[in-house]
């Protein structure tokens, strides 16, 4: 087991990473409070691995309050974010009541946002089960849900006591979302990580295949570099942590116009980063080089990298909307190089145009 | 104008208190971080009250959007949340346009909850227009919406950038609202500050007139009060904070007993007051000449002094789904005199029968 501390001023948490520890019942119930928890997840998680969360809870002395939501994106809303609420009070949960998130990053964003706000903020920790939740949506205290306008419209920064991430949960994944974690993964390299970027070069078809040893270094380096922007900017107030949004203005475009679950989250970022390569491309900022390395590594992972065709002023309306504004203008993650991305206002509506043209199906 | 700092580590904050600051748009101007802001307050509220302060904004060069609810506390719910998260939205609020709440403690909890969840966290400054608000709901960062389950049971904690409290908007309050107010100004003094306790003895006459000088010492002394209880306990993890829920544990079953809406909040709380008195008098911590001096108090305040008869077993019930509930024990506020109040979990049945016997109505 690999343990990477998430620094805050206010209060630090371990993200825990190896492989078995869903039955550590110990080391959940070190993080407890109280001898009751509320555990959180979904239709398609809990016949896979509520049981063993639940013994292993149930050996630590801990008793357990199963709340099992629908599974999916579309269900990340205030009417499953009730269902949650009523279940709390009908079980008399109380301020000092755990709520444990098991399952991806729906259930880690909605379970979080639960005990964000449950009597003003009630014990949160994170059992990631999926790569993307593992190694992006449960570091860092981002939580929230969708309204019909927009994705995590409503949410607050809430931190876990602590974050579990046993790697051996990966095996149940459909490759298709293995991939879609990988999209994070490689963005961690495209930001600010160039010999993470080189490995991933080396090793993306031993983390398709789900390698172990490759598996857990990946999610150990990418919940590094992640710990280091949240701890430096924990609030997204600096421009730091927007970094982490490379590839997410686009991609949150595509997910809306698509309609939410039509495509998953890493598949909207991947094309979302090869529209934000093309347009830091366009305005001579980066090289081709970069951007076909970049295209290479997406396509050997499985994702896609190429966005779908709303044109040009139906991509700006997607985008409008979008939480990174500010005073009316729209915020873009650009890059120098691979390692090196940077945040600007400044984007001509010529390079918008050609980078979408050459990013976009044409069926 | 008075100020009181409300001196909070992670970020301190003012509350103005004095006449005609509605129209003061430069104080309010100073504290924005955009030219930018919504105004959320009620029917109300609005026509009374709206105007000036927009008028204010625009003055000092800042836009307006306004957002007018139904008032009342029934509408304090997820619903009423729900149509603001709606109008920011389609008014396309951005992560910088704070959201001013101007109203009684409806208006302030819900715009405060609606800032701390909108895009994770909007800019927020309360302008409380009511008695009960001004000394009480705006001072602290306590957000929250009613679940049909119980009042308050979903929120957070959110401080604002600056309370603006306007002495002079209590003239259009009802009588019955400005006692229900005094009931949290008498609280302050039962709970710690003697020295008060006295001076409201010898002036509530003149509060209930509403005398701008006595009223706004009673606002300064309130805030300075609460915001010294919140500066030690400001997410009411010590106990410190749990003191100015004197009279709250019981005013909160009268409230959910009752059906939210029949008493005002205040008149629920001296109620309370009472119960928890009498409590503190069959345990024999409390002497009859002080049990006595509150209820005086109270009854010169304009404030009921005698609770509903629910009977015992119903409002245990009606406490057991509170939020002070530690492990399935109910925690008590009570007294050992007059300004020196303690938190405790041990109230023998006897007591509490004995309490409630002599404290409500036999009709």
């Amino acid at each position: 087991m690999q343990t990477v501390e998430v620094a805050l001023t206010a209060r630090s948490y371990p993200i825990y990473i190896g492989e078995q520890l869903l039955a550590r019942g110990d080391l959940l119930a070190r993080h407890l409070p109280q001898k009751r928890a509320a555990v959180i997840t979904d239709t398609t998680v809990a016949p896979l691995y509520l049981d063993v969360v639940t013994r292993a809870l149930t050996a630590a002395d801990i008793a357990v309050t199963p709340i099992v939501l629908p599974a999916g994106e579309t269900h990340k809303n205030s009417e499953t974010l009730n269902a949650v609420f009523d279940a709390l009070i009908l079980n008399r949960c109380e301020r000092k009541t755990a709520l444990i998130a098991l399952g991806g990053g729906v259930i880690g964003d909605l379970a979080g946002f639960a005990a964000a706000t449950y009597l003003r903020g009630v014990p949160f920790i994170q059992i990631p089960t999926t790569l993307l939740a593992q190694v992006d949506s449960s570091v860092g205290g981002k939580t929230a849900i969708n309204h019909p306008r927009g994705k995590n419209m409503i949410g607050a920064f809430y931190q876990p006591l602590a974050v579990i991430a046993d790697t051996g949960s990966l095996n149940t994944l459909p490759a298709r979302e293995v991939s879609a974690g990988l999209a994070e993964v490689i963005k961690y390299g495209v930001i600010g990580d160039v010999p993470f970027f080189d490995w991933l070069d080396d090793n993306i078809e031993s983390l398709v295949a789900r390698d172990a040893a490759p598996l857990a270094y990946a999610v150990r380096q990418s919940c590094a570099n992640k710990a280091k922007v949240v701890v430096a900017d924990e609030r997204e107030e600096h421009g730091d942590r927007a970094l982490l949004n490379l590839g997410h203005t686009f991609g949150h475009a595509i997910e809306t116009g698509l309609g939410h679950g039509a495509w998953l989250h890493g598949e909207a970022v991947a094309a979302g980063m090869v529209i934000a390569a093309r347009v830091s491309q366009a305005m001579g900022l980066l090289n081709e080089v970069d951007v076909t390395r970049i295209i290479k590594l997406l396509t050997r992972a499985g994702l896609p990298v190429v966005a779908p065709d709303f044109g040009l002023a139906r991509y700006l309306e997607l985008m409008g909307i979008d939480k990174k504004v500010e005073s009316g203008k729209i915020r873009f993650i650009l890059l120098r190089a691979i390692g090196s991305a940077f945040l600007t206002a400044a984007v001509p509506a010529h390079a918008l145009k050609t980078a979408l043209a050459a990013s976009v199906s044409h069926g």
